[in-house]
């Protein structure tokens, strides 16, 4: 799956800005690809893109409406239904993260087959994968795991790629979930594959590289998590990173959807060292990404030098400070 | 998905008893649950039953067409064809370990539909999940673990439930792959789930149950297996197991399909522990079966001895002596 740029961002009308959060992420990420957005009477989100409609979107450039927005009981109403098709009659393949798949309404798959254009569900995997082979690929590879779900991964991931980029490394984010897909185009819901081919399709997202290439794949779940640590382990294998970053969130006690405690940040790396070297014995630990956003500034800082200090590991906020210092480790280690 | 019983067996016209694998292992745990084989001419196999044509199946009380074999190329041969839609016009459901889904044959699919019959493909789950929970469910688990892929974990398992209940025990095998669930007549293909719903599914194999009784769950994979250890990490957290015994092959170097060395017994005991503690903290070793298969008596009974001496647990050859010493074990520990 590749989907082509830029970008007519759908954004229906949805009743807050919660709703449209996918959206939201690429233009935090990719607003260059984003030619405008597109809103029906009544939207309470704004992606902050000039609003046009479907014909000024294609006269702009754009080659795919991206459905970065859930709706209200997860259906997909009728008149978000006919402004895809318009889309697809005026040229634009369509990319969704809705669960259902576009594929499942008639209008929308008839028209997609008439005019050629293009579905993507980044929901669901497109291709069909071989098995994990376990060997050694040239190229270097970083992955960002987690104490928990929903502790920052993914957007740390996509803050190092920026700042690899920044330092002069050659550096591509891999995305594992629906979201970064849209961000980078390209990627596996890996949570959504068979699972005989976790790791396979992790090989393939990060195939063989240039020796000085880095890969900076967006982590999923947790070993620690009851319900997603299978996920999480077939990327850890398949990925082989040679380096991991691990993402936490300080002020939360159970993980996402479960009572189970949190495990401690020094459990998490060493979990990962244990079961990474399997396909990577030089796996490390090359920072901490800690989602300070429920603490004041004064004890976000208090946190980090806490942390960073009992780790001896360069420990940041992403979002707050940056990730120069990660990146300079990086540098440090391998070059 | 529940397999109406008694089955009869068809074995095709397969060119060796090796294609027959499947349903010769339904022959050996469930010989009573089977009125008779149905081959046709050429086959080369033979199951050791009677040999009856659809109608004296049916007149002998089976209830299931029961395809345990696989036909080379992976096709299903037109003859085959027509011999299903006979059994379901006979009135048989067909429960089939075959690659391909019988519902993707038109004439299959129909002949089920018109006489309102179950076809039942095992390797691919028919239900949907739930996400793993992670809570303790009453009821005790015994989980067959592993240092690699076959070597052993689905038979261990069934020769455990037989000796559990002949030491009067409460114990029923649960089945994870698809020879497992024709021979439980119930189950689920947990490496073909969607990788969110691993863990999800096998607290749906395994539900709730009697305090004193035990779910003897078949493993799958290992968790030092490049290519599966997410399925077996997955099943770990999801079974919850009270108790597990680890398989082994004595005279296998590296892991199935892949290059990576055989993990040791210590490290499989230790990691099976470390991991499965996040969902029962009570989680022990019982004892350990090596498939000895490739050595002489002698040099079995010195390979059993010297593994259940270093890692001081009861350590057996299922199929050569039995695991009597295991059940043993458990009684001791769980009363």
């Amino acid at each position: 799956m590749q989907i082509e740029k830029p970008y007519l961002m759908f954004v229906g009308d949805v009743a807050d800005q919660l709703a449209a959060k996918t959206a939201a992420g690429i233009v935090d990420w990719r607003r260059d690809w984003c030619v405008g957005q597109l809103r029906l009477p009544g939207c309470r989100a704004d992606l902050g893109l000039e609003d046009l409609d479907i014909a000024e979107g294609v006269r702009r450039g754009a080659r795919t409406l991206v459905i970065g927005v859930v709706n209200a009981g997860g259906v997909l109403p009728e008149h978000w239904i006919s402004v895809i098709v318009e889309a697809l009659e005026a040229g634009l393949d369509v990319a969704s993260g809705l669960h259902r798949r576009l594929e499942e309404f008639p209008q929308i798959a008839d028209a997609a087959r008439h005019h050629g254009r293009q579905l993507h569900d980044v929901r669901i995997p497109s291709q069909s994968f071989a098995t994990g082979k376990g060997s050694k690929r040239s190229g270097l590879r970083l992955l960002t795991v987690g104490t928990d779900c929903s502790v920052g991964k993914k957007y740390t991931a996509l803050a190092l790629e920026r700042e690899m980029r920044a330092q002069g490394l050659d550096a591509d984010f891999r995305a594992t979930g629906q979201t970064g897909i849209l961000i980078s185009g390209r990627g596996v819901a890996v949570d959504a594959v068979v699972a005989d081919f976790i790791s396979g399709a992790a090989e393939w997202l990060s195939p063989e590289a240039d020796p000085h290439h880095w890969d900076v794949i967006e982590g999923q779940g947790s070993l620690f998590h009851p319900s997603f640590a299978g996920v999480t382990l077939g990327l850890l294998h398949g990925a082989q990173p040679d380096a991991f970053v691990v993402c936490h969130e300080p002020t939360r006690r159970t993980m996402r959807g479960v009572p189970t405690a949190l495990p401690s940040i020094r459990a998490v790396i060493d979990a990962t060292i244990a079961n990474g070297r399997l396909t990577n014995p030089g796996i490390r630990c090359v920072g901490i990404a800690v989602n300070t956003q429920a603490l004041d500034e004064a004890a976000a800082r208090a946190c980090l030098a806490e942390i960073g200090q009992a780790e001896a590991l360069p420990t940041t906020d992403p979002v707050r400070f940056g990730v120069a210092d990660i990146v300079k480790r990086v540098r440090e280690i391998f070059g």
